[in-house]
């Protein structure tokens, strides 16, 4: 089968993270093409952020569906424009958050998100409480740190990981641990041993959740609210 | 105190319909300002015209706080972009849904939203949820028909504003009728009467709230949902 | 246009306070007409004072039907009777508390409540929960002081309504604080600027609310909720 | 024991009927006083009938508790002013309707709650909503008929309450009816042989779970919400 | 009125104890049978123990319907089997654990529940979810200790049931203290007195709800979720 | 990898059944053992049953354990002994109900269980409610049919099924149909085609997820809810 791995920042360097550590784990009759938009942030921490990167993402969408892929996978936590890509998609679209949230549920009583910067936590509950699994999460703690920091600062990041990692599972009662960020990805395995908890790579389980959504050969109900938009007059810059 | 109006969505029409409108109700003392984006779709029905709408309207929400105006009213029921809009926004961003239905939540026990499209209800329960008075809904209930149709058709469209506004008092205990939809505006009144419940104007109720929070010298706060997006790199098209 | 300010409690003292602080910020066509129960508990701090202080102000919101106002304003944070005195007004009543959760919810993600008793604290989040809007509120708070101390003591209670709303944003994550208390009006301003997050005056907000309800020529629903009581036998002490 | 019962509507006649009633099925070893007050409404069907029926009541509480009862029944399915009554008591204050919702939750899946007027639908949301047990409650569905009119036509009350609680099994699956108003206790025998459900009657759960209380000697928590009302200064009519 | 009280653990000696305190309780003319079942775990820490427990239960309370019981009360706080046992029962089945949660709810605001094992807090959440009334817990609290320990170490429970009721008092709000554990029981006075709230032990509790149910010849509704299973083949071990 | 799949009823014949239709679906580097318990009933429709089949499908549960799988999936629409299973297990427990509610929530807006019994129905909304999902639940409904009539009677089945579906749909606002019960399997296909939706067939759903989490190495947090239990004196029958 393939996939359309959409890293939906601007950022080649991370694309070709994404790339690096999906095609290791991906099945093997699976194809990968991962890419990134050619305009739009840096980065996606704002819902200003979002905003833009969702309208360049939709166009590697329409893209996938026109070249045949069997699935989308949007490999960013934040799943922008999830909803949009779902209507103008004819084959399935995961989001990572969403997907691994949902596997979380499966693993432990509740989950704890870990975001960067503390200015999205109360965003990242808007999320969960869309994605209907409120009733699984433990908590949203974050890093107090931006994503640049966590590319930049390394050594900050995995240990500031660890500290909220152990204040969410001693205080907050979590079981599951998610790293809502691609910065923290490399420090799972350590938190997972000294903790005693699960923790869960969005990446890697948004792939394996696509992998699966593709096989059983799922697309997403085109009733309601992932309905085709109605063809419509649209006024664009050139 | 000056107030933008932001229609946005591209219909030139629909933003003069809305500037004749709501100069009748406004404060003496309020100066009215009623734009829309130069691009993007000609009416806002699904979360692919809300994403292309959005990134429009973002400009006209910056140009606003660089002029000086005291307020904005985003005047789409889809609320569409608020969040990024406010976290770029020094003065109040009103979106007209979320205005009304806290103003719903203190006229009767219940509301109804009446939106034209049956394919939108479930992102209707959505934004409900979102703007946070679920426990205060009757119901979404739809008219059945596109936006267009509301505009082409108006004897159809009264007929049936009227049909569904009564089952959802008869069926669903609403005791606030809110309608959705600038095209079904002119028929509050007769609803109202014929059926003894109140109905609700949105585009005229968020002009009030503006008017209120304006001259209590209110903003949001710039702690977390709201905050400033930090500067960044963003790949543009010209 | 014309509205009734009502002190449910029997306070001349605190009758008085409300009527300057309002006169000063009433839109320049309201007239106000500002008074309180000639029965009743001398500040309302429990459910029993609750009770006397409802029968008594019920008189005066009839007398405002009688008399031709547009709107009834309830000025206190206990928004004791609503239901009652939408009951039996044909024009609106508005609750200080009510009309300024709402208000909060469009300011910032989650709001605080500071209380005065930290006895009544399970009865702030019960209205909050009856208002309807729980999933945006971060906690309820209090001082730790009757009322009659807010008034005796002024140091100590900006001291520790300070000391609050900063706990109500480190530790709960608010964004929006609300005194709920006369006591504590005069230390919004000082609170609001330390600490970076939006603090409300509950009579500021709820005036503006009732100007734009009248403004709108708006009414409670008849139907149910606020439906007029039927006549019935009372047996009434002479 | 001694356990106070307070009719708190003026109706003699009704108390009477409580007294009879009750005095069936006391336990042996049980004293009961059924009282009403001297003053307020015939019927409580309003807030606004509840707000005078608080204040009358609560001094029966009080004398309740000089005179060394051991519980007291308020027999009012809206339980009017029952956290107000428990502030003021050293003994246990049952509600019938909240006793009887609670003993519901334990006889099967989701129960009824059958109210004569149909405007008071949504203050029995409200009620269930208080009491804490929504996720157990399948409807509120009204006889449409005024308190007055279920004791002046009884044959009509008895059919309209066995079709509407034919609807609760049949439409919204519920499995436990709650006749919500003393003028349809006679029916539940024969609504309960013919649709195959419990069908309680609050008067007599109310009862139990008061003799239940006392006899397992047991007091409402002082801590907060029922606290001792602080002494103030109280503005009376002689 | 004849109850039989399971104990459905297999320790005689605590089935011994339950029989002793329950007996210095019981109503005059109550007959008290308390049992356990043959076959089974010695104490009920997991949901592994509470699936054996179950199935031995199940031929008890079979039995107690055959031998003509009135009501039957399942003496462990995880009231396990509870639906099962419904099914299979004519006669009411009341569980400590969600009687005493819903007399708790009439006892103050909110309550705390007190366990042994840390791990089974999850679990407990989920219990109080199960009977409805998630509103009214303040929090879920554990002594950090084994139920074998809660018997052999009797100085250390006292004093952490102390220190966690104490907690649950001053961090979470609670005005009731449910103790789930038997090796509690004897704590609860000292419990109430010091820290000035209401302690409860479910077992009596329990006791008296099965009395009040048994007087009011109430049954669970046999409808649907306690409907009798249907005759099929079963595969027994001899 | 290896899955052992466990039909924790008794029927050779449904046993046989899932072994052929997931030996179709299963990933070709997947090797599947399909077992049934020796004791137990033959079909689950009643607490009652899902009691005796949990504790012989534990022993089973070991036993993979013990023989070195990698994940073990529960083959019945009841996920019966989930939890415990979880609890004596160190590989993951995959429920076919839980993972496909989760799967379902990410194809469309809302979903219909559809149940074979009537008399279940209660206990799929308190299953739903324990996975976790409820906001995403537009219905259960039940075909009111035996499991067995289910197998004797297929034309009817296929006709109920068809509209339970519907109604679902139309009435509910179903995007997505999961068929409860391996009796409707075969007629999956058609519905979705005739109404447009999409219908999920659980087990084969179920078997993907287990794919998914063992080609992950993931396991079930062993924190709290699924932590191992201790040993303990356990009285048993030889």
């Amino acid at each position: 089968m393939r996939i359309m791995v959409i890293n939906p920042n601007t950022s080649v360097t991370m694309t070709d993270h994404v790339r690096h550590a999906l095609s290791k784990i991906k099945s093997q009759d699976t194809e990968l093409t991962v890419v990134c938009p050619e305009y739009g942030p840096i980065t996606i921490e704002t819902a200003y952020d979002e905003a833009w990167a969702t309208v360049n993402m939709l166009e590697l969408v329409k893209q996938a569906n026109e070249e045949g892929y069997d699935a989308i996978l949007i490999a960013c936590f934040a799943d922008p424009g999830l909803t949009a890509a779902r209507e103008v998609s004819r084959i399935p679209v995961i989001g990572i958050a969403e997907a691994t949230m949902h596997m979380a549920c499966m693993l432990g009583d509740k989950f704890t998100l870990v975001a960067p910067r503390k200015e999205r936590v109360p965003s990242k509950y808007e999320h969960v409480a869309r994605v209907g699994v409120e009733s699984k999460l433990a908590s949203v703690r974050s890093l107090n740190m931006t994503v640049a920091q966590t590319e930049s600062e390394p050594e900050l990041t995995k240990k500031r990981a660890f500290e909220v990692a152990q204040q969410a599972v001693e205080e907050d009662g979590a079981e599951v641990i998610i790293l809502g960020c691609a910065g923290m990805a490399g420090y799972a395995e350590e938190i997972e041993r000294k903790l005693g908890v699960v923790v869960l790579d969005p990446s890697a389980v948004g792939l394996k959740v696509a992998e699966a959504m593709a096989s059983l050969g799922l697309r997403h109900s085109k009733r309601a609210l992932y309905s085709t938009p109605p063809e419509k007059e649209f006024k664009r810059k050139i």
